[in-house]
């Protein structure tokens, strides 16, 4: 197997970008790769743009994707900093698919929690158009549902170059807002996570708005609900939601300093090919090929103060 | 999005078989799909290849595939008739990867439980012939892992005509056999299900040996453990098993009785084109295409007696 990843997916419509051509060519593994970064490689979330959930059995960090679903992250803040989620619960996990959260009563109009400064419906944001000042990294080995897959922003998008068009995927960890039949009722005040096989049918339905970079266990573990789509069918088996915070909010001594990997560098790149092609005893045959939603983002604890 | 399955993977080297050109014409919902199949469409798991791992939250129903995995199959019905799991636990689950069962003690020569009639050692089962007589459902929408990926008897698998050869595909609730660096060393005393987004690379380098066809729920929801690889820390966290006994072993009363859907019938293509382009209101921008491990295979209880 080759160690240089080379552009597998012509065939597909899949440009190679310049980034793939500056894999080194020695073979790496994940930790060899990881081993030679430099700080440079690395990025803090934003904290405008980070939400703490907080349950009993620990936090979950949420990075948000302005930058493909502005109105929903704005007014998921919105909601957030009138402390709109506290107390509410996860009310529904289904297994292989998603866990939710939100207001127990929202169908209940003398019971339903007030929205405050945030709006009811948003406009939908299900894809956006391409910008060049939008970094892409694309993968090179093709993907079933777009013409072209890879990393904007550390989030693996979809990419249609024909009709100009970029959209957020739905791989494990991606966060979204719910929504009915409208395309405008996804408000963000009842939001999911995928927890299975990438739900890939999703794509350009619905807005993603974010992702989970840390805490995924305490959503993808929890018991699945035997209702209907996996809906706690009594109220005590859901799951109590202590507090949603934006980090920006949260004093520093309480925050959870995260960096991530970047995905619009060179060693990204040499990631994703230690990942097509594993160099450990263990595997007999290497894939040679990755699909966009097994691409790891490596994420590590930070210092206190930057 | 045309309601009739067409072949558009060629580009990716996968052929059309005859079923995928039975489509009806008529857009269903999978639900229509079910609602309209016939005793024929579905078929009772052979008792003889069926496993019940018994945990005291439930009971997981496994079919093994022996036509992929004969000899796997014949070590792991010498074990489990030796009741070799009884006692054992789960061992490990890593998130977004796998659940694992088997001796806590099996390093240790002198605590380890004993193989009774089974080998510790099995020939390598990573990939077979394909044969003629073997079904195969191909799907129309390509792969990013292999030539081309469909089912056979049920399971999820990939194929290389060029080489002749076929294989089972890690797809969610996929069992196979842990192994060490020894490709023959996976005797299928250490069992592992994949509980996240599909790890394809593990295809043709690990023996899968069948799949979960009911009770993912109990492998899938426990805790994560923390430490290496996802490994309890503590022998306190492991979940223990009550039993794991064949089927075929157990009275009549106390089995499970199920049918799954057949993936060799007209029914089957036309659930897959369900799938493909949903037509509920809901979605907006159908899909038009669907991945290998995003095709369910629905499972219903039986009667008692057939």
């Amino acid at each position: 197997m080759s160690p240089t990843i080379r552009c597998l997916a012509l065939a597909l419509g899949a440009a190679c970008t310049p980034a793939i051509a500056q894999t080194p060519a020695k073979p790496q593994t994940m930790q060899q790769v990881l081993d030679a970064s430099r700080p440079s490689d690395w990025r803090r979330p934003d904290p405008a743009n980070t939400l703490y959930l907080d349950l009993a059995a620990g936090r979950v960090v949420i990075e948000l994707a302005p930058a493909f679903a502005p109105l929903h992250a704005k007014n998921i803040k919105a909601l957030v900093r009138g402390h709109y989620f506290d107390g509410l619960a996860i009310l529904r996990v289904q297994d292989n698919f998603v866990t939710q959260w939100g207001d127990p009563d929202a169908e209940d109009a003398k019971k339903a929690r007030a929205f405050g400064d945030a709006g009811r419906t948003v406009a939908p944001e299900f894809e956006r158009a391409i910008d060049k000042d939008l970094p892409f990294t694309a993968l090179p080995d093709g993907d079933v549902y777009a013409p072209q897959v890879g990393f904007t922003n550390g989030f693996p998008a979809g990419r249609d170059e024909k009709a100009g068009k970029t959209w957020l995927a739905h791989c494990y960890g991606m966060v979204g807002a719910g929504r009915d039949n409208s395309v405008d009722s996804g408000s963000g005040a009842e939001l999911y996570v995928v927890i299975g096989q990438e739900p890939r049918q999703l794509d350009r339905n619905i807005a993603l708005v974010g992702r989970v970079v840390q805490g995924m266990e305490w959503l993808s573990a929890l018991p699945r609900g035997t209702g209907a789509l996996g809906f706690y069918e009594r109220p005590e088996q859901r799951v109590a939601i202590r507090s949603v915070r934006l980090a920006a909010d949260v004093p520093e001594a309480q925050r959870t300093p995260l960096e991530i990997l970047r995905t619009d560098t060179p060693t990204f790149t040499a990631l994703v090919e230690s990942r097509r092609n594993r160099h450990d005893d263990w595997y007999k045959v290497p894939a040679g090929k990755i699909g966009l939603c097994n691409v790891p983002i490596p994420v590590r604890a930070a210092a206190k103060s930057p």
